[in-house]
């Protein structure tokens, strides 16, 4: 029985890298006995909003405001370079490599203990309630690079 | 090879059933070599949608009126009496048993060739913008039970 | 910024009862605002096999061994009473009303907070590698009754 | 209610181009509206599927036979132009740029009418039972470069 404990939200660390734990479930799996490919992209969808959230960026609440702001992803490079599989503990690593206008590029691993799985580069536009890419806030960048 | 044609949005037949033919893909599947039980009631949905489109109800229109109407499942009932696995052709096959008051009751099947995998019950409720139950207009009730 | 920690595979009380802390991601609403309906059964699917993990049942281990048991879901009943919502912390309650045979009834619950969304009872099967139901072993089904 | 017929398997044209027709339903929605980023993966690898289905390959039986083929993916670069939204038809059309030695890059595009949505290079390697890339038979080879 696993008895440790997580923060649910993950973690940023002084180094500007937020750290997320989570688990490998059925509904990540495929036949071939590992993890769907594109479940790699769950994992790390919830590695960048907990990012945010720990950055103090609540998605929803900005979707839902005035001045609303969505993040989209607009390019995305992946390797996989091995599989997680069944009640496998995967930790998704997360931080901003670049912030500049619209956009925000966000540099992502997947390990299983020190075995790099998943390493990801993307690209993400902010974009206003118009669908348009909105520039963002200047606050708002610098927490991003802010380390 | 498979060359055979189906319509996109299934058919609904006189006897008021609908049937939508669909492939099961590696997505589906998980490590026991079986469609992991949440998928299919995806396919179900799938079937209801369609269903629905091809009695002329299109929920994203509907949801976006100013008379929205956004059908939620209120309850559903499963039995899995088999596995689809991959490369399987599906048929699930959809009608309506009862629409009373916002409630509708939505009887399904899902089948590889004859052998029934999956049957539900699912108890469907109309509600409006505001996340009310939302009594079904006349004439769209009639339509879920006209054959 | 959530701080709390929670054991990541949920605990079990002396009540026989498991508790899972999740979180709702983008991945698990649809375009109504809402999580998709099929989403809650993978959170239940996770309270499942966290809640065997903590009996002590690791199900890769057991669907790999010579004498291979894999539990598949014959049957559930959903009561959707309401909806969770992006960023929502959801807990996943999990117990077992019944063991008999190669069966076992397991109810479960999703709440946000002290609100009731989901109430959930799954009849499970234990079937062997040949794809037949499966006696569970008496101390295994012991376990599932404990408490 | 449309009526159009669309092959099972999608087509493969005698520019070697492979289409499928598929439909966006509530399971690939997400709270913006549009379609969850990682949902394109899943239209993405149908059409794979498909186009390996289309060029004879069967990955359900390469998987079990003796000298087993699976096919994964080592790594993406993807463009996401422009949002699906529910109800939109999609066609998702695939062919192979390069085939050396174990690894196959295969190109890929996302449509909703003449409208990109998606571009994306698939970089897949057929690996064998063992774990280990794998050279691809000759005739295999040459069949995803005939055209």
């Amino acid at each position: 029985m696993t008895t440790e404990h997580f923060p649910l939200s993950g973690e940023l660390g002084d180094d500007g890298r937020h750290r997320l734990v989570q688990r490998v479930y059925y509904e990540d799996t495929d036949f071939s006995g590992r993890v769907y490919h594109a479940r790699y992209l769950h994992f790390l969808e919830r590695g960048r909003t907990d990012y945010l959230r720990c950055l103090g960026v609540e998605q929803g609440a900005l979707a839902g405001s005035d001045d609303a702001i969505v993040f989209v992803v607009g390019r995305m490079e992946i390797d996989f370079k091995g599989p997680a599989v069944m009640d496998d503990i995967v930790t998704i690593q997360t931080h901003t490599s670049e912030a500049a206008g619209a956009r925000l590029t966000i540099e992502q691993e997947i390990r299983v203990g020190e075995k790099l799985l998943i390493a990801a580069k993307v690209s993400v536009v902010a974009i206003s309630s118009s669908g348009r890419p909105r520039r963002l806030p200047a606050d708002l960048a610098a927490r991003f690079l802010a380390h």
